[in-house]
């Protein structure tokens, strides 16, 4: 194998942004991207669903565009199903859970970290579990005005800086009343890298912001460079990119640009079954 | 029959705004409301899904609750499903769109009028057709921020207040673009009278606002006092209302109660199938 190729699933579309920061690091590579957009969203659905939805998409991936390698570029299948899609498939799986608690342990000198994502992934406590085994106290929050905010396109806006500090100072209000001193702060949910800059506005000067999409990208390299074999020398190919989704594939292609910062181009539609 | 069975049906529990209303001018009634919460949200759907979805729903409340009358209090299954519902069941169904027109045809001096609503509704351009029957022309929006807002708890707060400026500009440079003069502000949505006084600030001096969960009520008293037998004098006996969900009954029974006005009480976790 000179050339990988890696599967990269996500719920949505949010997770191109785990895939721009992958395609950044493997300039020589196969991308297969799946959106499960027809089922989507995770958040409200029971774990054994999920678990299933994920295990389906995992195996497209697998059995019909080779991936070598899968990403979940899904907080909330990454923190109830990453088990069930290690189960579906027999190739190497990263969430993108484990990753981001492994940067905010490098981040964080104080020891305390806070957590912002999705209702599911908080009420999952998957981040408090994996903050915890890294030493790090963590507190977390859901913050759900901030998907529809981006969906809506309104990255740099300043109801968009208002949301996020009022955010914000609610989970500092927390911090201080369990004595705790968080200086780093992890993005936890795929959407929110959008808005990476109005983050790093808010928090306090020397605070780091953790992006779980670099954080997993990071997490890759390292799997995937330890296992697959270098591209020949000389051997110049342009990396090959194919988006999947289930539904909804014209909101796919006119949003997800805004995730990928490139065009994503065509976007072909699979059915999973219900 | 002395007392109606009224079925409501939504695909969320924004629609126990429409039970209100109609809790306020039925005092002596039996209502057996349906959130199917399992698989909202119907606006990323095709019609011929939610079609499916809305007649399950509708038999539910027919064959099992025994409703007599159907109101559909979810915009986007009256857009896209209100004939698929009329085929499944052999009761008097109303939807919301052709009342919130007709009420918007009452309002309005000058014949223009501006629609919000979800996307999924919007694209369905059912507010515009029914409108243009009334000899209306009508600007709709989507604004897909409203609902989470109003999900978030932040029903009095300034930055929904401003979201809703924005939104309401933007109308009013489309309406200016076209020359109209539009004098009444429907709103197409059952989360949206939650932020009736918002709306009622942000509109000029003088415009109407319509709520289409006031207006399908009316609707209903029409229908079902010319065919309900009125109750008999002194049989005194208190609204009964029985709440339905497919999933996530915990947050339908804790948000519920804003768009009721007050407590829902237990909801009753069922199984329509996939």
């Amino acid at each position: 194998m000179t050339v990988p190729t890696i599967g990269v699933f996500d719920s949505g579309f949010g997770g191109l942004t785990v895939l721009r920061a992958l395609m950044e690091r493997f300039p020589r590579a196969r991308f297969a991207f799946l959106g499960d957009t027809a089922r989507l969203p995770y958040g409200s659905k029971s774990r054994r669903t999920i678990a299933r939805y994920a295990a389906q998409s995992a195996q497209f991936l697998v059995r019909e565009q080779g991936a070598e390698f899968l990403v979940i570029a899904c907080n909330t299948a990454s923190a109830l199903a990453l088990d069930a899609i290690q189960d579906a498939v027999s190739v190497p799986v990263l969430g993108v859970i484990e990753p981001g608690a492994a940067a905010a342990r490098g981040a964080s000198r104080t020891g305390d970290v806070l957590v912002i994502a999705t209702e599911a992934t908080v009420q999952s406590h998957a981040y408090l579990a994996a903050c915890r085994a890294h030493g790090l106290r963590a507190i977390e929050k859901a913050c759900p005005l901030l998907v529809p905010l981006v969906e809506e396109g309104w990255i740099n806006h300043p109801v968009t800086a208002e949301v996020i500090e009022i955010y914000l100072n609610e989970l500092r209000a927390e911090a201080a009343a369990h004595s705790m001193d968080p200086d780093t702060l992890v993005l936890g949910c795929t959407h929110y890298p959008l808005l990476r800059s109005l983050f790093e506005g808010a928090v306090r000067p020397g605070a780091r912001v953790i992006d779980s999409a670099e954080s997993v990208a990071e997490a890759a390299v390292e799997l995937i460079n330890g296992r697959a074999a270098p591209a020949a020398e000389g051997a110049a190919m342009e990396t090959e990119v194919r988006c999947f989704a289930t539904d909804s594939v014209e909101k796919f292609e006119r949003l997800g640009s805004r995730f990928l910062g490139q065009p994503v181009g065509h976007v072909e539609l699979i059915d999973l079954g219900g």
